[in-house]
């Protein structure tokens, strides 16, 4: 068992995790992540099989950066919300300054008329890392069930 | 970061709030409210435009009082279940002897068939006291992301 | 209110139980429950009427086992994933060694399609039994609100 100041971290990160992206602050959201990082949405079905495709893969932490300022200023995509649950926090293990941390997820949307549908659940597994007690991405993968996803994939999961 | 206590208090106060809307223990979930204390439901394109319209505002604890009293005894609607889901806790700020604390949630309904559907998503806003170890609401703001809401709002979100 | 140490115990057990089914580790998700133990599952409108009977029900470890190995090798049912949410956890008491403790979960479930839909919510009543750090379930019911089931209940709830 980890010690609790830096389960707490691990907490306070998924928490502002969630909350940047459904505020729609992706600066912020940017900020969660180490440097080096990376970030992938993987399908549960090509994942387990260990094949490699992903939906999104971003290799660098230059690459969210590119994806989140597509995202702020030039993609278009249909206008929503999005609001992320996240549950089931667990460390898998250590590796130097790292932690492997599991969860899972779901995100519902709500279209601009306010109508909400659940869009996608699924797992997070996750390479963290802790310096002056606080926690950053250092790698995250989505590790997604609903790999039909119902709408294209625009703000992050 | 706020000492341990007073985070696992929070905890402890968004479990209970939950539980005493899902049991329809309505007398409870009113002490889980300060003296004085207010509670809103906002739209969340209202909210981030500062427009002031609520879709549920009690701006004191006896108007709180008063619909736990309507549910009771006089309000017809139909006949639900709901299932709260709470995550994400997030203390934004600490003024005097309030934390401002944030939080994702998911609504779901169940219809006296024991068909689940899902009914409100969004975030709570909250200003809250932590007298003798009890955490209570000052204040609390649901700002509802789902603002078509698919059944008339009756029991708390 | 428990210790800081028994209350961390009791949410990495309910992470892994979600994690052992939604990963499909049956072996992994008996070892979560003690000997002796039992598993049972309770329309919602059954529970607070305080009939008896169960949508499942496992009085011993042995009959939980038997419905594992089941699961494992000879049932039937629509291939699936699933993914729990699960949040508010509360303690509600104690009594010698067990620890009553309630909360609130969701299930959704995705198709070989990778489509996801909501399948079940409702609220967990377990007693646990901590021992050498470890939390196991001595007895655990499922009170199902959605008693009205989508699909066959297959994969453990």
């Amino acid at each position: 068992m980890i010690p609790i100041e830096r389960r707490l971290a691990i907490e306070d990160l998924y928490a502002e995790y969630a909350s940047a992206i459904d505020d729609f602050r992706l600066d912020d959201w940017l900020t969660l992540f180490a440097e080096p990082s990376s970030y992938q949405i993987v399908p549960r079905n090509n994942y387990e099989r260990g094949l490699p495709l992903a939906l999104m893969l971003c290799e660098s932490k230059d690459m969210l950066r590119d994806r989140v300022v597509a995202l702020q200023q030039a993609n278009e995509y249909d206008i929503h919300t999005d609001r992320h649950l996240i549950s089931g926090l667990r460390v898998r293990g250590q590796a130097g300054t790292l932690i492997r941390v599991e969860a899972d997820f779901a995100v519902f949307r709500c279209n601009s008329e306010g109508e909400a549908s659940l869009n996608a659940v699924g797992r997070y597994l996750a390479d963290i890392r802790i310096e002056a007690g606080q926690a950053r991405f250092a790698q995250k993968t989505v590790v997604l069930d609903s790999f039909c996803v119902p709408h294209a994939i625009s703000t992050p999961l």
